[in-house]
């Protein structure tokens, strides 16, 4: 059995450290992908901080890298392709979901990418911090030549979340669109709301960033801590997609929505917090979206790279994973940090460990 | 100023008793309107058990009634026309969703049938359950020759309420829909629903409704109170209209919706009550509707005529509004009670009081 060099959390509130996993043998449909590169998504974060143990987890799902081996039967797929891998890796195939090509939303779970349970051998699924994942190539995607592999890695998770929503909403010319919070998911959603066509107005907490939102498409930016600036957005947007993690409120949002307007959440975690008559005046719906499909991947990066789009990054090596981490949870980064994986997946240095030593 | 004898609470925890309260001088723009039959909502239910004085209050927000006199601005009626009120007779005119013809959200909130406030006088307005009622004819709707006016009055409410969002989700054929309650508003969907061409299911709590509503128009119905039954719903539906009053359990109806769907709630009070990830699983919306506006209320009633739709009523004399009341309030009624009023607005007889004496 194959192996690989990976970053895992062993035990509850220390810092990852570097251990070596196994793989699995390639099974027919399998694709053995070098990884080179891996996003650091906010869940990540979540995962670190809820995990108990025992065994190590390797967290990473949003990856880009290069087919290495091929199982017997792939079909789509040769050694030295490049591909992404996303936050699923398998679904039951045969529910409405599935077969809509929205495995994300598969009525038995999808398999997550890590800490999820293969559907064959039951193993615990271990992630993207690693030199190399085993995938089915039916969750594995093509990258268009003209992206980059750091940009691309985030559009796995960030961007397909953001996405879907997008195009399910029918965002386009003529629309006026609210995304709300500038992390990894909101400036994707600026930059393809934009490409899309629509007049997007970002609504962020910091001020700073509301400076940087025409940069990324945006029209215009509303600090959302404003009350009056809230306010004065009352009936303007068609669809709003909120990216922002964390309980907050959502009636300054239904109020700026038109009749019929739709607010959309992505990132959030706990019960929506709103009042009932916000929901009721003007009709308004509140949904909400997670992850994405294939059909809608393989569309976004179609997109990407008509488009030219990918995640605006800061790269670290892989080596450096905690500090990555240690600097998403405190917000500071713009907007996505992408783990360069060297190609022995051997970090080139230690670092020093953020809550201890590395190892 | 004239005068019109009336119905009215005027204690709380006490019946309705005849009372004769004061209309106003006709405006330019105003009808008085001869009152000949009026629904009794489950709404005034409410409004009379959460009734605490002062004042006396006329309830009454669905009713037709005869075009008895005009103001000297009115152009689109004359006396002796038929005409329909609902729940809202007033609205700012100039927001958007005035402008939108959805006065019922506006943003200045409407003016209420019955226990608002008018906005040139600023009295309390009272409502249908009365011999006459002073209307802008800005809210007053032709009703068509060959409908009923015992079972037109509660298309102004009840029929309203979900015609609106049958008609926002484009409801029509090829789409399966679930109407969830079969009580006025529910009745009124299904025949609706129906006759846009949908598949209907009805989800009751009632064994014996579930039997009703083949007759109805509905094509399946699954008692709402069998888990085994409600899972099998899974995935089918595109488009739910939540017509049950007090808190309820969604989770089985969006387990119920498709890739896609939307609940739709329009007799709820209250937070809604669901598990967020049963929101996001297949991307979901919840929306929330309420009464209607003037232009869909004029596309509702030419359906109705062109269908022959109209609410399944039974008709009891204004005197015995105590007794209709008192039975809506056990469910006792299929499917709404319609008030009929003499001509005089005196009821034919004296009828026992429900928690005392009539007067």
């Amino acid at each position: 059995m194959p192996t690989a060099t990976a970053y895992a959390i062993t035990s509850p509130n220390t810092p990852l450290r570097q251990i070596t996993i196994a793989r699995r043998d390639l099974r027919d449909d399998d694709l053995a992908v070098t990884v080179t590169h891996c996003g650091v998504c906010h869940s990540d974060l979540d995962a670190i901080r809820g995990y108990q143990g025992p065994s190590p987890l390797v967290p990473g799902h949003e990856f880009v890298g290069i087919v290495r081996e091929i199982g017997a039967g792939v079909t789509h797929f040769v050694p030295g392709d490049r591909v992404a891998v996303g936050n699923i890796v398998d679904s039951c195939g045969v529910c409405d979901m599935c077969i809509a090509g929205q495995e994300n939303y598969c009525r038995e779970f999808p398999t997550l990418t890590y800490g999820g349970s293969d559907r064959q051998d039951h193993t615990t699924t271990q992630g993207g911090y690693s030199s190399e994942y085993i995938v089915s190539e039916r969750f594995a995607y093509s990258v268009p030549d003209d992206l980059d592999s750091a940009g691309v890695a985030p559009l796995m998770c960030a961007g397909i979340t953001v996405w879907e929503p997008l195009r399910r909403w029918s965002v386009g010319p003529g629309m006026a669109v609210g995304i709300v919070g500038l992390g990894g998911l909101g400036h994707l959603a600026v930059k393809f709301a934009a490409a899309l066509g629509a007049e997007v107005t970002v609504f962020t907490t910091t001020a700073e960033k509301a400076r940087e939102a025409a940069r990324l498409g945006a029209s215009r930016a509303v600090v959302s801590t404003r009350p009056d600036d809230m306010a004065a957005e009352r009936g303007r947007h068609d669809f709003i997609l909120d990216t922002a993690s964390g309980p907050h409120d959502l009636n300054p949002y239904f109020n700026a929505l038109r009749l019929d307007g739709t607010l959309c959440t992505v990132g959030m975690s706990g019960q929506p917090q709103f009042d009932p008559l916000a929901l009721l005046i003007g009709r308004k719906s509140l949904a909400s979206a997670g992850s994405g499909g294939t059909i809608g991947t393989r569309q976004m990066l179609d997109f990407c790279a008509d488009h030219g789009i990918a995640a605006d990054v800061e790269v670290l090596p892989l080596g450096q994973v905690n500090t990555a981490l240690e600097r998403l949870g405190r917000g500071d980064v713009r907007y996505r940090f992408t783990l360069a994986i060297p190609e022995s997946g051997v970090p080139p240095r230690r670092e020093p460990g953020v809550n201890g030593t590395a190892d």
